[in-house]
């Protein structure tokens, strides 16, 4: 199914960019869990836009309301429905990009897929705001996993051409507090303010950059998960490919481990604290699909913003001819910057389902 | 389920390395498809071991017997299982294993997971001897496709530091033909050559490479697949990672492109022979998880084999100290070699099992 | 997942009886289908409480709000959310059931699934009053097959011992619009009102009775549906189960089949108007979990209403003592008469489902 | 998917009659797990053709090969394959099936789904010689279920016009021992014998007879299966409707409580040895889809043979002209007798899968 994933935790995203609501159904979440909601809100305002020039200037108050799942702010172990109002929609903004597609938008391939009747004002189902559901999801997801002493974080790792550092072999809880606090969210704060200025110099440029989350989860019990197409690796792929500009991938040394030797790439296994741990962490923390006990860290890909206000060409789907374009509308320069807590979220609720299939939760 | 892919095509990989057999069972082929054995057994050939100094000297014979779903080599609409012998088997090689993981490869995580009563002789459902049963489904899945005109060629883009040429824009099947015909598969010879060097001087180190493969489809159509969590992107993503040692994936430009802004990342959309074609292919193909019509382009990183003979350090299981290892056994110094045609297989079988789900084929 | 079921027509049902909200999410609704909105009003409020003796006096206006995958009453192609909002509640009425559970009811055991988080007010969310939801996504099914020229119906066969007519072997449109329009639904006038008198008596004695509903789907096309596990009357039975108070179902002859012959219950082909039929319909339409293109009929069995007013033991689950109980609040003396348009809706999804897999719709 | 079951246990069922081999494969038996194979080759026994009159005279060993998951009879974690060879076929018999398909078998349905490379020699993958591998996946169920206290047992509850006593309400694992060891399984013996007779006569008249199958589960943890569309009732309707000859199934009391009023079927609470149970079982140890710690208690119909001796109508499917059909081949005159053991297997394999899902394995 085409906006779900999960299989003990069932996750589905609802919604288009310029409809009534958008909204999440959660089926499988334990009864008795308290949902902050404080804490909650703390967490999806950090993807909220309007965080100053490096985001758009829509408003999007994002404030999930409980349908159903949650009593006296503890779930009661029946499905959940978060639902968000839309509002501040500018419509008319679009209405030329459904017959002049936006390169490298799904506009095309929706009028393929859905023809007449597609929605894609503002992108429709495929727009970035279909992350404030996904965050509600993986928002609780974090709760839940923190008590049970299970740490998620996300960092920038790169925008454009400056490059954050990358987390240490042993990130804490407490660096992933901190670099949540930052915006951007990175590690090095000056690498943040340069990633901010090359955000803001391709925005006046009508134009937009990519850039690379490296995210990690801390806490994760050693043994977890399954061989084959099965495994962490499987579930969080699957998941991750589904945040929008995501277009790589890679768990621990990734791509870099591919022109090294295997004696240089391997992760020895050593005694810390008298347990069993890896020297290095080039597997990201999985091998064979199953946790070994060390942090479990992969980074994303996200292009650049496909919605540039520069001229492109594209061509018209009624007159068949080709012609320019100039996207209108508020689009982030930088979708990297806002979808790191998406990340955050989508691998928690990847984790809490992997947690809960194993009776272990 | 762990060893399981697929919505409408099931492929369900069984067996251990030192078992009795390995195999494949396949749920949802048409009835009515012809099996050319011949061809598929020239496909199979191609991921055989014994092909010179770049892969291990194990023999493996690989022919497949079909126990059901085949009459007279047509499929006849019901589950196919096939099954391959296991000969040559030298498991004293790993009986030292049990207790010293190997770095990097699933020995210790399998001791967690399956405890006492893991079968881990020859890396037992983990070894790269079960990607043999993976290339039977995706080799059957290969002959369907083609008769639709779809194909599906993948070739060696780098190993170690030595780098192929990238496909054209617009790769052909007498490309795949020609790249597949080749030892190891590039599309450059010369490029081969020196990959081979570079294994070969590994291997005389009693050390491993490792190497990224790229895939390209042609021919699929354009408007299949799905937005968010199911698209061509997710699906594929989840089945890939299922390949042993893959570690990182990325469509089109995939990283490449976070650090381009977004006029030049974005493919322009143009006509081509009258038809809607993009300019650039920096999206492999898919826009919002559908299918734009352009190839379908990705590349796999495959870290170097953990196996390998060097001394290295690791824990003793059972004395719980730290203690040195030295692996014995037959292993590819590049298991990425050998992959080539397995990536193939997996592509295939993904694209198939979105194709049937469209009542298309 | 606990509240889900589809394929490829994925129908999520959420929401407590005493929540907030209640409502359904469709994934894999198609793009470009219209929503007659009267049309599925006037369907749901076939099952809509009020309706005099038979019934409760619960008000549930149940006029669905569609938050997503709707625009202009035409389907977009996304996921379908649609949502009901709860009122009329008497939650007071259900304090003393979460210590001492209703006989044959969900309290007890929901209080060892769900733990003292529970809502289980009004019978949360396993109340009769989540087959609203259910009939909203049925609904839109129904139309959907309607234009394909498959229809659904379902009647009263019995209540307590008073039964109707079978259906004939070939059910029209024509009686399934006419049984719709009667209260109760029977093919038989008379027959109904015995069912309402036998309700109206249960009633005054403070008690319940139970029914059956019989289903007829024709139309559908002969070749479809899948072998063992995933046949026709597999997916029916699933979801169907699913409907409170089912604890039985048959195809065709069902349990009356056991005491025949061969014979007698095998139904000989013949040839009607040029085509293959069957003489007579023991089989349901269904041989092999494939439709042979006779109507498909079966027939769910409901049980009495566990909720009566008549005083029954049960033992109290705090103080661990056998008690007696009243059950207070307001309850269908026969669930059955309400339950026929949901048979219809389950039976319409299921279907909708099974062709959206073979392309053919 | 067509052959395939369960959720946290994958079962999936391949195989035709007269293929090389037909056998099954089970992802998610946890490791570590025993298997007793003579135990195992007793059960498989008991639905092996070839007993006196009531059965067959086909001749099949059934004695399967495990080639995967399994090593000195002890599961290793990884999936299962276990195949059993085919022989002692009568293809020819069936050589004119193709066009005059048997009255309410799949031979019609299949020429449809599967068109001309169908392989329904014997019955194909729609013989009832498919319920063997069945059988391995249950027996293996069966020895885990034993091992945590959980006992599963059926019997013959009527054949024809005859009745066998209903399981008491506790029933007890001697009680299913006896059962067992009885041909047919009937708890009374004179029962057994008059059905013995009736199916005697039955074939002598070169017909055949149906039957209903009682099954009760015993020691299943209170508190397990989820509401609505997977509780307990819909995961065994799915399952056990893939039972070949299977037409109909109720829970408790089922069809037999809809005549009744809610005061007479509702399962009073009562205390029993200080712990919660109830006084009748009415609702077949399930409300609300999930165990209340009575038994689980469920009948299933099985229609008489419909492959008769005895002349049948029918039409020639390709000359389209109806016509008189004699089968031969050597049938079962009751598939009921050996569907006994089948029953428990599909029982066995469901609540395995509950379990394994809960973590309480």
């Amino acid at each position: 199914m085409a906006s779900k994933f999960g299989q003990n935790l069932s996750i589905s995203v609802f919604g288009q960019s310029h409809g009534k609501a958008i909204g999440v159904e959660m089926d499988g979440v334990p009864a008795g869990e308290p949902i902050d909601m404080e804490k909650l809100q703390a967490f999806l305002d950090r993807r909220k836009p309007g965080q100053g020039a490096m985001t758009t200037r829509r408003k999007e108050t994002d404030i999930p309301e409980f349908l159903s799942g949650v009593q006296d702010d503890v779930t009661c172990g029946f499905p959940i429905c978060a639902v968000i109002q839309n509002s501040d929609q500018h419509s008319h903004d679009y209405s030329n990009l459904r017959t002049n597609p936006r390169p490298s938008h799904a506009d095309y391939t929706a009028s393929l897929r859905y023809g007449e009747a597609r929605d894609m004002r503002g992108g429709g189902h495929f727009s970035g705001r279909l992350t404030a559901p996904i965050c509600v999801a993986g928002g609780i997801c974090l709760q839940m996993l923190e008590r049970r002493g299970i740490y998620v974080g996300a960092h920038l790792q790169q925008v454009y051409n400056v490059k954050d550092e990358q987390f240490p072999l042993y990130p804490t809880k407490e660096l992933f507090d901190e670099v949540a606090a930052r915006k951007p969210a990175t590690i090095n704060p000056e690498a943040g303010a340069k990633m901010e200025q090359a955000i803001v110099e391709a925005s006046k440029d009508l134009d937009s950059v990519g850039g690379i989350i490296e995210c990690a989860i801390i806490g994760f019990p050693a043994g977890l998960g399954d061989p084959m197409f099965d495994g962490i690796e499987n579930r969080l792929a699957q998941a991750l490919f589904g945040i929008p500009a995501v277009k790589g991938l890679e768990f621990g040394n990734g791509f870099a481990g591919t022109d090294l030797r295997g004696s240089e790439n391997n992760d020895p296994f050593i005694l810390k604290d008298g347990k069993i741990a890896t020297e290095t962490n080039h597997s990201g923390g999985i091998n064979g699909g199953i946790s070994n006990g060390m942090p479990i860290v992969f980074r994303v890909a996200l292009k650049p913003t496909s919605s540039i206000a520069k001229k492109q060409r594209t061509v018209n789907l009624e007159t068949m001819e080709e012609t320019d374009l100039i996207v209108k509308g508020r689009h982030d320069p930088c979708v990297a910057v806002r979808a790191v807590p998406v990340v955050e979220a989508v691998a928690a609720s990847v984790v809490t389902d992997i947690l809960l299939g194993t009776g272990k939760f």
